[in-house]
């Protein structure tokens, strides 16, 4: 197995389907992922839209495991595999590198607030350590929003210069564009910087981004990507807000139940829009008032296959 | 096995020694455990001091199973089994009970933020329908600062209502006596209410609070328990001042790296400082400062052995 190319384009927090018993579901998922691929869309399962903390090490492996297995090419993977406690870490982290992930989307440990950027290099240090594989490509996972622990530029560049061939990349959830832009700024060596939101996708690609890592790649992966694709021709502004006008309709409530309502609406696939605890469904009429914004601006998920799985 | 009592009095959020590869030292544990039971103290491993969400649930099932083989007595203990993940929160509550434990203390799930009170009702409902057991009681955690997810008097009561032998009690960590005031006048039928700070213990025995559940337990429990035993006596504000004192030399730097600073001096065990990321150890000088000014207040963990765990 040879070293991961550093990663750029669009990726997908893939949505995680359950089943009637709150179980990941990974016939649903495998069949989401191969649509996203079809797509030329990245996958980036496990993550915060993912309800990646809200499933345990185990059902990630096996998720990992079966999607793999499914004929998922893990080239495209860049799975979550932060968790507050480092053993967790270390162990979903080496099981993505054995199966062939081109990177791994690190969040810090997040139950600790007000901790220092020591504690933080420590934490990812002991992970890239322990870990110890030199296919390992971490990509950190910036979103202050969730995890309430920001990866300070400094904290980013002191990883960088330790681990210049591990440590390659960052997700920058933080909705805060003059943070995505410093980074960007900062000069760091072929450093894949993605938005965690399309709406900084062209603004990023003027100064060197990679690409993003967005909620709505879930659904509307062909027109950011089309985006990405053709950022400095003509036209890209009108583009830019095309996308944003359809991730507007998904933030309008609660993405991701949003976003799983969408997926089982054009999926036809009612089961789809089940979360685990804490999140909730959309009601009734907020799932109706989304699909009807959708319908009214012309959206469609073309070549969603409709799930074989059983309930 | 007889349904269990609910709990008072003052309960040790336990520290959690680590070996020098970072993993949990159950031997070492046991021996703390012993000498707070011994004080007078009962306990609640995996808590915020504890570093419990630095353990993975496996890791803390080995200690729970450890520290009742190494006859501690579980309806002594109240461990926080509290997770991200509802499937990692049912193992450990299911584990905890079929021990004997006469409690759990249950943080909710924490990754997402500003989730809604429906969420947080599934979620404490989904755990307890899920372990189905009559011998479960559930201490809500609510910790605002650590986990960003305030349980409401509404939600609280609400658990109650539909729940009534089940949430029998609250550990409020948020550090606002006004929170901790209105839970106790909410006139919730026999809920164990326990500051999460001895600061506010002697107010809130005055108005029926069923203790504490304390860091600075971990090395002060018999000063603690002492105020506890004689809050309606003369003296009482006396003693709540002098173990505020010694409390406020804890939380001058960190007061977990500083509780473990002080368990290794008197126990003459420096392997007791680790700490797994994020957290980190104080400085030499923090930690001399620390207990320079124990020694000043004459304070000392009378009766604590020596740990005979092997480096």
């Amino acid at each position: 197995m040879s070293a991961p190319e550093r990663m750029s384009g669009l990726l997908s927090p893939v949505l995680t389907p359950f089943d009637a018993e709150l179980k990941p579901d990974a016939a649903r998922l495998a069949a989401h992922c191969r649509w996203l691929v079809g797509q030329g869309c990245g996958l980036a399962p496990f993550g915060t839209t993912s309800e990646g903390n809200s499933l345990t090490v185990g059902e990630k492996v096996v998720l990992l495991e079966a999607l793999v297995a499914a004929g998922i090419d893990p080239a495209r993977m860049m799975p979550g595999t932060g968790a507050t406690a480092l053993t967790d870490a270390v162990e979903l982290t080496r099981r993505a590198v054995d199966l062939g992930c081109a990177g791994v989307l690190m969040l810090p440990p997040f139950y600790y607030k007000n901790v220092s950027d020591d504690g933080l290099y420590a934490a990812y240090s002991e992970i890239i350590q322990r870990v110890g594989d030199d296919r390992l490509r971490v990509y950190l996972y910036h979103i202050p929003p969730m995890s309430q622990t920001p990866l300070s530029l400094a904290l980013v560049e002191r990883l960088v210069a330790a681990y210049p061939d591990t440590v390659v990349g960052l997700k920058d959830s933080s909705g805060d564009w003059d943070n995505t832009k410093a980074l960007l700024e900062a000069g760091l060596d072929d450093f894949r910087i993605f938005p965690g939101s399309e709406t900084f996708l062209l603004a990023a690609m003027r100064l060197g981004g990679a690409g993003s890592i967005s909620a709505t790649a879930n659904v509307n992966p062909a027109a950011i990507l089309d985006l990405y694709d053709t950022w400095d021709a003509d036209g890209a502004e009108e583009k830019q807000a095309a996308v944003d006008a359809i991730r507007a309709i998904f933030v309008e409530y609660a993405a991701i139940p949003a976003l799983k309502a969408c997926v089982a609406h054009f999926a036809g696939d009612p089961g789809w829009t089940r979360l685990r605890p804490p999140l909730v469904e959309l009601t009734a009429e907020q799932a109706k008032a989304t699909i009807d914004a959708l319908d009214a601006a012309g959206f469609t998920m073309p070549g969603l296959a409709t799930a074989e799985a059983a309930e």
